[in-house]
């Protein structure tokens, strides 16, 4: 039985989710010969590691423990007493992986949506780990983080910092590693925007689509984090730093769909919700009608070509793979020497913490050959 | 540098356009740390290989000879005077496999189409040797061969035996590996059929459009061996015994678009094409019609579902990802836990030598941790 040490960084909806992945899928996995073996797990405050991490693991009562700890929205400081296990300040991360790696190969798994675990990644790669990403800051991080991340390829996977567990990096790293070209991306890569994007296709007032999309929980507590398109700019220089584009976040040209004046530091959310947002309606309606005329329709998509990198609206055709985008699932073309006049094209929900903490699992047994 | 034994057997369009990639992929995979070493190439008659496969290649000008030797319809046995290399009779090659995989990590690339590869390919498994699959016919063979060549699920990869280099096995393993029981899959497989469906969509006579197709280059010599239905078969095969279902090809029911009366036996191509299939033309002309009453379109599908696997016409939603299709694209629809109501969908480009190729290469690369 192949056994691989984990280190679970993030206990939020994807972190826990993982472990009960894991704890559910323990029999499916031994019929593959794996055994995962959770060491450690930490949030932002704590650390919570097996006795031993070379003989122990934390077991699965305790992983399920540290998902009911977390979701009553108690510390992780709060299990010390619960079976066996020792509790760390976050501060002795960095030493506790140290210890951990010199001993015994070991993932370690970023499922948080911090910047702070790109240095402990970094060095966590130069003490020959593997790192697993659900997280999209480290990526976007500068390029020295990046090419340091990345400078053993097969060591790190993060399908899930992109579309959540769609099978999209897994499928460019393979075209990539066959020697076809890609030429072209472009995809919706934003359930939000691509809900807000249809509805508004549909003739309905931005400003309505909006709260709409709020109360059904498709949006962040503040919409302007998904109106500004700044998640999709994350997600677009994963794309391209993966096709081998040296660029930062500096270099992308991102539009935003509310104006400077109705940003966070001017108004409240209600504010926006009631006042900007309407004043909004009438130029979108009318970008609507103009696209419309030639057969086309608003996506609020990324776009990497050559040295282009662009998120923002395009008017695409109404009858392509994007066009025919309705509510929040994600698509992405892929235009390549192989798929040439049609795209590859991947479509599916790009969201959600069952998805995305499955494809952060689909990737620590996809690098399970390196484990002894 | 990582070295990868390759030993290929198939120089058909698909084995020598894998030959030129690898070939043009050396700088590439050399940037990646993986050097491919092709040891040997072998066709239904003779195989070549290097003077010490434990020492030496077949180099790269070798290769290309070997691909313009094969392109003009001759014998592997032809380069017997050409570069360092030794040929011998293909019934050798059992034993030259035996010799090879017990002194180096061998990967064993099929990329025939024959049945006859099954029993080489289950040994190369028992001596530890890696298998890569573009040959759907050993993964169709009985189910004691199927759980020999699948006993070790890491040494096997065979994304091209189903739509080509589309990542569909990848994906499809990736969801299986994460715990996500996948419910439902319905693909269109065929290029060819999803060609043929949708020209019979637009009011086209069958027979004319198979004609059509046919002078496109889109069928095989024989159209019946597309329309028979049974290369879409062997295809539902697969995705079914990668499920789980241990199945065989007599329990696929499958629809063929012409009678047994106007099978091969009964009637010539040319007799089949000017007079079987205009007398079909009435009749999927009005299950077109039918379906499309009620909104719906025919489309020439695999259904896996549950204990069901069929293969035929089936009537679908016209706004769906299938009803959507156009021309001779493949498309995969994945229903799962994580997508549910709307599922996961691949689709592009599902047949040609390159992409398959490709898809090949990209298997060859993804085993390369296995390789000392």
């Amino acid at each position: 039985m192949k056994k691989m040490a984990l280190l679970l960084m993030g206990c939020g909806g994807v972190g826990r989710q993982l472990l009960r992945h894991i704890v559910s899928c323990r029999s499916l996995h031994a019929t593959q010969g794996v055994h995962l073996r959770v060491v450690g797990v930490c949030d932002s405050k704590s650390l919570v590691v097996a006795p031993d991490a070379h003989t122990s693991e934390l077991d699965d009562k305790f992983l399920l423990e540290v998902c009911r700890v977390k979701e009553d929205g108690s510390s992780l400081s709060k299990l010390s007493g619960f079976g066996a296990c020792q509790v760390f300040a976050h501060s002795e991360l960095t030493a506790k992986v140290f210890n951990m790696a010199s001993h015994l190969g070991l993932a370690v798994v970023d499922c948080s949506a911090s910047s702070e675990t790109t240095e402990i990644l970094s060095r966590a790669i130069d003490l020959g780990c593997c790192i697993v990403l659900a997280n999209k800051k480290p990526l976007t991080a500068t390029m020295e983080y990046y090419d340091k991340l990345v400078s053993q390829p097969r060591r790190i996977r993060h399908e899930s910092t992109v579309g959540a567990g769609l099978p999209i990096i897994a499928s460019l790293n393979r075209i990539l590693s066959s020697g076809d070209p890609v030429h072209r991306l472009v995809g919706s890569l934003s359930g939000t925007l691509g809900y807000v994007m249809s509805e508004v296709e549909d003739g309905k007032p931005l400003s309505q689509v909006v709260k709409t999309a709020k109360s059904l929980g498709y949006t962040e507590p503040d919409p302007r984090d998904d109106l500004g398109g700044m998640d999709v700019a994350r997600k677009a220089l994963i794309l391209a730093r993966l096709l081998g584009r040296r660029i930062t976040m500096d270099s992308i040209k991102v539009e935003s769909l509310y104006p400077d004046e109705m940003g966070p530091t001017v108004m409240s959310v209600d504010d926006f919700l009631s006042k900007g947002l309407p004043l909004l309606d009438k130029s979108i309606c009318e970008r609507v009608a103009k696209a419309s005329v030639s057969g086309k329709v608003l996506r609020y998509v990324c776009v990497i070509e050559g040295t282009r990198c662009e998120v923002g609206i395009q008017e695409l055709p109404r009858d392509s793979p994007l066009g025919r985008l309705r509510g929040s699932d994600n698509v992405l073309e892929v235009y390549t020497r192989c798929y040439n006049k049609q795209p590859l094209v991947i479509q599916g929900a790009g969201a959600g913490n069952d998805t995305t903490a499955a494809g952060v699992l689909a990737d620590i047994l996809d690098i399970q050959d390196l484990f002894p």
